[in-house]
């Protein structure tokens, strides 16, 4: 990229006491807003300093004045006790016994405990509650009656009295500052609170011109247990269960017209893991509380719109019930959504909201030690190699979607003994600003046709599952929206549900990856048959049916994968131990398979029928198939694990399923290498996406262009 | 071994043409009986010689003249068509499109015609047999009316006009011959046609002195294909499609009081393997079968018996509907039970038939080539070696079941170019006499409680599953029969009905090994809570319950594993991604584990409630536990393989369990032997189970017995 020095889209993070550093590099880096971070205070000079202001608040924290004279109102959430087996015909549970005494208290007050649940899990069966009772000062219950040998829960209700991320924040550094405690605003009196304190705080703060709320309401499910060799007994950066009150429960069934009871949430001990499909009482539960937030979440908007402040939210955190792609996520009224991004899907999840601002806070953040405890901005740390692997991870997907603003956070004053990173962050900035210029212009050229990745949620979880991808990794579907996000296609992500309202043909491929009875590969809406005529029907008239790992797998049926006789291949179960396997040569597609691809063996298959291709193998086992059915195509990967060599490889299945050929125009001929071109400003855009210089030829409808010695990491933009 | 030359116990395979090599041998191996084989006829001169004289019989084929002239009685199965999907309102199957077209003609009678059944697979429903017709000359069914995108499959009746292990010599070993025809002892007409044939037979046969069956009626169930790379469509040694007919299944229906359909077998293309649970119409099915094989080769029997002849059975081929663990086995009257062994476990599951004569056939047969394609009695060929490894593998099995007889099977004439095979069986033959007489004086002492294998098929499928080690392998349990089948313990194969019945407290220890929903894991078995109950009880009372793989898995309750809180740990299933882990340290018990030991990861397992110890662990998950539960232990192992030093293992495990001493009495210290004691002799006999030399120390009652230098593959009897 040439010497551009443009401005604006940047929001940097000043400091108090190191106003000259934040002036100098709010111009260095051509930021056109400053902004407070987490624990920081901006000091006059800069909030006079005529730039943009962000002040972030956390609404449902820092209150603990009031917290405290409304116990009762502190934000709650089941918990199930540890099972217990009976060895006579008593069992007592002290019912905080597996859990962080500093995050929960028992909530035993009798609208909480009418929602108490006694479990026989051998019976699979509630006890009865005459045959149980709470102790309040021991906060013990007490089972009699039970049949010995059986084993028993207790699924009980608890008042979180640490906001969790004040409470990871806290125990991670060693701060010794007081507990911050989570208010509900499912209460009139939280609400009255919350709108007399954001009203207070507009007065107080005229020099804001943005106020960036961290998120809304709720955390997502972080259970902490008391064993420190089991600290986090329950992770799960999408599900709802504490949003969980008496009194959340009881509007929702006064507008469900039906109750919900404990084990809709604990589940069995399981509670609800964004990876297994939603049951309906769920999803209900999930619409009522995204109703709950985006109707008292545009009340606080509509208070920071009354003072001539935009208002942005911040996707983390206490992002549940926020879902940015819910229909009812512009009736918030938000300006803008920043998302914190490590990723590339993160990237598409910020920009494929409908707002007008999209926003991303780049890594790595300004502080001495990054995520995973390695040094950044300290002794060891070499944070200008960290900001070039993040943006390397994330630039690919922001060629494909257009984000209006980057920003940075923590401390300012770090970056002053790393001059090399001040350089590439102004670097990268400008990039930035080209590539969001090209977007403002008109779109990124796609090639092919509509891609549908279908799983159980549908849209509501486009481009994320749940949570960073680290914690994800475990589940193709990451992997594959990981590739994707800097893939030239167009695509969607469609539920089970969607299948019974779209048009089918709207979409050349579809996508179905994950293992057995999980949200991804579809778990029982496999059970109806419609969905399997549909498709089936699909994939005769042209469609591609890309399965991964375990799709469309469900017991019960005479296939493994209800898709077997699109995919031409079905998983080796127990009941085919004594089936003969078809023997195959493989098949080689010239080009299709880049050199270093790897498809891991997750899940063994066989032919159905014998006329599957097999592309790869392992072991003696298919893991990469093509079966031709009617005038589509059924195409199996065993897994799929994104890389930059892999993700080539998705591109290539992606093209050559539909028949483009692997050299069309605007594809690099070298797979380290990608490229997006935008047809209005007729210019591509060639990055390298290694640490070598890399030169790469793309055919163009203008000739072929190449583009010779492309810096480590670096981007090159070109007119044609 | 000392140089004995005992005599008796040896069945010796005679050939004509080579009278003197074979009286030689005879007098050589210390034979009492001389045996035809499959294919050769013996010379009056041996005949006379003054040995006794077994001769082989199939009854069910080798009656061509008869089977043409009554093709209605040939034998049967179902068999359904591939699935074909409807990209229109009909479809058209051609019904052996995909069967070896040499195995089966379609039986289009109407009382076969009556259990036909066309399958709308997609809605897993039968279509009416109004929307389906037949088409005699071509030999199609034609589906109307079906639903578009649907798959469907017809389920027919076919007669099978190959017996199986004469199609598969003749294919093998390209014979020309004439195809032998199965006829089916169902109807009257052929149990009166074989009642003659067999009468004609002892008339015909003065010099015989035992008549060895082979086995009974039915094959076990081999569908071949019509497709070159897809051979073998089903091979299971243990179920029985191959005895369906129309007639045995009105037989059933009168007896049982309700009908079969061609469903109950087909199962959704499955078929009914071994390896899955039983169903109930299964096993009723089963039962009747046995009854009627019971029934009838009883008659045969006497007819046997009334020339004074004695009647053997070999257990092999159509050995189907035998069951020598059936309580019916006894009332065949058969004198003898003959085996052909691979593995340890096939010398118990001979051993342990309650009958007066058990005989094993050792390998290597005489042939020029061995099982698998490798040269045996010919260049290239070394079997002296190849009987040592099977005797290695049997002999450990043979000290802890009294077998009466051993014996050959094949072509005499080919061990005359290998003296030193000639003097290797002389060795083995005196070795299996004296290990014979010790059994006869007295049992060999066994150690600690008893021990159950827990599984769905109980005492019917004790020691094997389902056909050969080979064929099975991908099982942990036929690995952990095998191990057992030389340790010292006393093992019983139950079921699960069996919990409802038996006493507990008469065993020690119970392993229950699989996959989830194997016949070996149990599957819906574990559904019942009695069960879970009674063995919670049992374990908490001292009970030592061991776990492999997937021991009581299913799918519906609060654990992956119903007997999870008794072993400590769980399965990983996706509903468990966001649940935290337990840390651990790993735990050392000294000598449990000898080196060289491994315990691949079959099964990802996590610690439940932090308590079970972890003994080994593989890419930090957990792959042997050790949980106390009351007075009792829940032991988790991964997986298990049998070789030398994993049997070790296991014994150690078991022994440990019980808390006896890995170095207590008649154990040796040397992992690579082993050895039996037998009280009432005596008699100590140490093996050497490598084919290195090795020497071992072994605590007795009569102080310690050091072996030094123990021949490879060797024995050694001391006399205490």
């Amino acid at each position: 990229m040439g010497d551009k020095k443009t401005k604006g889209g940047f929001t940097l993070p000043g400091e108090s006491g190191y106003e000259k550093l934040t002036l100098d590099l709010a111009e260095r880096w051509g930021a056109d807003v400053i902004r407070d971070s987490d624990g920081t205070v901006l000091s006059d000079e800069i909030l006079s300093s005529g730039y943009g202001i962000y002040s972030t608040i956390c609404i449902i924290r820092g209150h603990n004045e009031w917290a405290k004279a409304n116990p009762d109102k502190l934000q709650q959430t089941f918990l199930m006790t540890a099972p217990k087996t009976a060895e006579d015909g008593y069992l007592t549970f002290h019912l905080l016994d597996d859990f962080f005494d500093q995050q929960f208290v028992v909530n035993d007050s009798p609208d909480s405990m009418k929602y108490w649940q006694v479990y026989d899990r051998t019976l699979g069966k509630e006890l009865s509650k005459s045959f149980w009772t709470y102790e309040k000062e021991a906060g013990n219950v007490t089972l009699t009656n039970v049949i010995p040998w059986h084993r028993y829960t207790v699924s009980f209700m608890a008042y979180r009295i640490w906001e969790e991320i004040n409470m990871y924040n806290h125990t991670t550094n060693n701060w010794t500052s007081e507990h911050l405690m989570p208010i509900d605003p499912v209460h009139p009196a939280t609400q009255e609170y919350m709108v007399k304190w954001l009203t207070d705080w507009c007065e107080t703060h005229p020099a804001t011109t943005v106020v960036r709320f961290t998120s809304m309401f709720y955390n997502f499910v972080w259970i902490w247990g008391s064993n420190s060799r089991n600290k986090n007994l329950f992770t799960d950066w999408a599900s709802y269960d504490f949003t969980v009150s008496p009194k959340m429960l009881d509007l929702f069934a006064e507008k469900n017209g039906y109750k919900l009871t404990a084990e809709d949430f604990i589940n069995k001990g399981a509670l609800h893991v964004t990876h297994m499909p939603p049951t309906k009482t769920q999803r209900d539960y999930m619409d009522f509380v995204n109703s709950f937030v985006v109707d008292f979440g545009r009340k606080l908007v509509d208070i920071v719109h009354s003072y001539g402040k935009k208002a942005y939210v911040f996707y983390d955190d206490s992002w549940v019930g926020v879902e940015p792609y819910s229909p009812r996520f512009k009736d918030f009224n938000f300006d803008g959504l920043i998302k914190c991004v490590f990723s590339g899907y993160e990237v598409r999840l910020c920009g494929g909201a409908d707002i007008e601002t999209h926003e991303i806070r780049l890594h790595p953040y300004l502080f001495p030690v990054g995520l995973g405890g390695l040094p950044t901005f300290a002794p060891g740390g070499d944070p200008t190699r960290d900001a070039k692997e993040y943006w390397n991870n994330t630039r690919r997907a922001l060629l494909r979607t257009k984000i209006d603003r980057i920003g940075l956070g923590g401390y300012l004053h770090l970056v002053e003994k790393y001059p090399d990173f001040v350089d590439y962050i102004a670097e990268i900035s400008d990039e930035f600003r080209e590539i969001r210029d090209l977007h403002q212009a008109g779109a990124p050229l796609t090639i092919g046709g509509k891609i549908a990745v279908l799983h159980s949620w549908g849209k509501l979880r486009s481009w994320t599952l749940s949570g960073h991808f680290h914690e994800t990794y475990m589940n193709d579907l990451i992997h594959v929206n990981e590739a994707l996000s800097g893939l030239p296609f167009d695509v969607d992500f469609i539920s089970f549900d969607d299948l019974h309202t779209i048009n089918l043909d709207d979409y050349k491929v579809i996508i179905n990856a994950g293992v057995e009875g999980s949200a991804w590969s579809g778990g029982d809406n496999w059970q109806n048959p419609i969905i399997e005529e549909a498709l089936t029907k699909w994939v005769y008239n042209g469609g591609i049916f890309l399965g991964i790992n375990e799709p469309s797998a469900i017991s019960g049926y005479d296939t493994a994968f209800r898709m077997a006789h699109v995919l031409g291949v079905d998983k080796n179960i127990p009941s085919r131990i004594c089936h003969g396997k078809w023997s195959y040569e493989l098949t080689n597609v010239d080009g299709l398979i880049p050199e270093g691809a790897n498809v891991p063996q997750k899940c063994k298959v066989h032919l159905t029928d014998g006329k599957a291709e097999v592309l790869l193998e392992k072991d003696g086992s298919p893991v990469f198939t093509v079966n031709h059915f009617g005038k589509g195509k059924g195409i199996y990967l065993s897994s799929f694990e994104k890389s930059t060599v892999n993700n080539r490889l998705l591109m290539n299945i992606l093209l050559f399923s539909q028949n483009i050929e692997l050299n069309a125009d605007y594809i690099t001929d070298n797979t380290y290498t990608e490229c997006a071109f935008y047809p209005a400003s007729k210019k591509l855009v060639v990055i390298n996406n290694t640490d070598q210089a890399q030169s790469t030829t793309i055919n163009t409808e203008f000739g072929q262009i190449t583009v010779d010695d492309i810096a480590p990491f670096g981007t090159v933009i070109k007119q044609l």
